[in-house]
């Protein structure tokens, strides 16, 4: 398996688990699990290899994928109940799940060749739609809408950084995962230590 | 006409009915009655043909989709309030509608040669995901999200039950009308009956 | 530039425009201003171009768009404070961006050959589709669902005029300025005359 394909593999699982704890949120059957667990999964990366036009869509090529969530919603249904703070785990797996798919999105734009600003972009589109599309259809408000907290700013960031990795002559694995640490670390730092960018306020408070 | 396009065909019909009279519960104009029509109806044959790669897109090729579309929002506007319940029908041609796209998705996925995972997930996802643009859209809850109803696991049955009626030797066509009875049947035993499965419960009860 | 990429390029910056003051109104930060004001203002020209086949998909291949939304949201996040009411300017600036873009979705479908009920479709796609993204992720009425306010109409009219215009022999030109004329002026009508067309009314008032 290649490094990209792992890269994908790891966070459809992931972002299957979160999408699994989402739909225990909402006291859905089985099937409904692995519904939201699918459409999380794989959604960024769908928009990523469509607008890409790569063909096939990464798990349309290989269904293997499609398994790997149905195992994650499976194991989350019969376990779910024994974790105490099941929005603590979405937070965290979303945060695993985001890293990784901001890397997965930076390494296949660069495969294929895109410029700079569009392989930035797949990464931040490619970590932050499959979640944005769970939180849509359940009616939560999405993580990356959430005030005060980095979330479409640590995508940026870490894809960025690869960007500035790779300008510099480190090879594309190491940079990639420079991607998923510096993304990961951001995301962690805002859930444990409130770190945030200033956000918008309409009347600016007088110094 | 093929049989997949009269598939195709029907299902836009009756989803394209389900969309104008949601549009109704939202009190729009004609054109808007039109456009939830058109989303509704084409929405999940679209993604179902974005991500085969089906070139051009079914409606696409064939403009005539789009103008059932908009008899069908006409004739809605002008005669939804002769019905009694208009969530009652809403919920039953929607059920009509999922069963005939399940099958036509099965269907087409059948003829690009896919193999068995990515049939039935194309079977679920042209069933399921038209309805649920038109619920995100106009913010109600998704069927597909309802709790303690059959729908994606309908949808699951349906296409499942082709695979199987394929792989014992029936031809294409009852395979596809054996899914999309299968769909009907469940969903509208879990309409009438209540029919479910067991949901996910965070604390299961003692016994 | 072509003429078409011109009318692209003006959609594009004024909907990220209108995507930054929806992020104003939800507080996010500089970050999450450019992931609305891209989602906005290329998420419409983006699905005509995946439903025409187009490849690339127009701002994967001319990153300038996307640099344009930035440069949009960096300028709203910190000049929005100035305005006395956002709303207005965001549905003012949406009422010009809907009408540039009906233009632009009506002229690509046009030099892609389409026949005149895709091409009207695409026009008011492309119009709609990337202000309903807007405002289904933020949780918003998407306002082409408002009642009484003509949206789609206005879109409707603005790619069927363009239509109307060419089977006259008017030139594409023109015709997608008529084009963009014509729903700019319905829209603009029904946001300060109250134009509209009459509404489903589930019992019609008695005469």
């Amino acid at each position: 398996m290649s490094f990209l394909a792992l890269l994908d593999f790891s966070s459809v699982l992931v972002f299957a688990l979160t999408g699994a704890l989402v739909a225990s949120r909402a006291q859905l059957d089985l099937v409904g699990f692995a519904f939201i667990a699918c459409l999380t999964a794989v959604g960024g990366g769908t928009v990523r290899d469509v607008l890409l036009g790569r063909d096939p869509v990464f798990w349309v090529g290989q269904p293997a994928y499609v398994l790997i969530c149905v195992a994650a919603a499976i194991f989350v249904f019969f376990t779910a109940h024994l974790v105490e703070s099941r929005y603590r785990w979405l937070l965290w797996l979303d945060c695993f799940a985001l890293s990784i798919a901001v890397a997965a999105g930076t390494g296949v734009a660069l495969s294929f060749g895109q410029p700079g600003v569009i392989v930035v972009l797949m990464g931040v589109a490619t970590g932050c739609l499959g979640g944005l599309m769970r939180d849509v259809v359940v009616g939560e408000i999405p993580l990356v809408l959430k005030q005060g907290e980095l979330y479409a700013t640590a995508a940026l960031a870490g894809s960025g950084a690869a960007m500035i990795a790779l300008s510099v002559g480190i090879p594309t694995r190491p940079a990639l995962l420079i991607a998923a640490a510096t993304c990961g670390i951001l995301r962690a730092g805002s859930l444990i230590f409130g770190w945030s960018l200033p956000v918008y306020k309409s009347r600016p408070p007088k110094v």
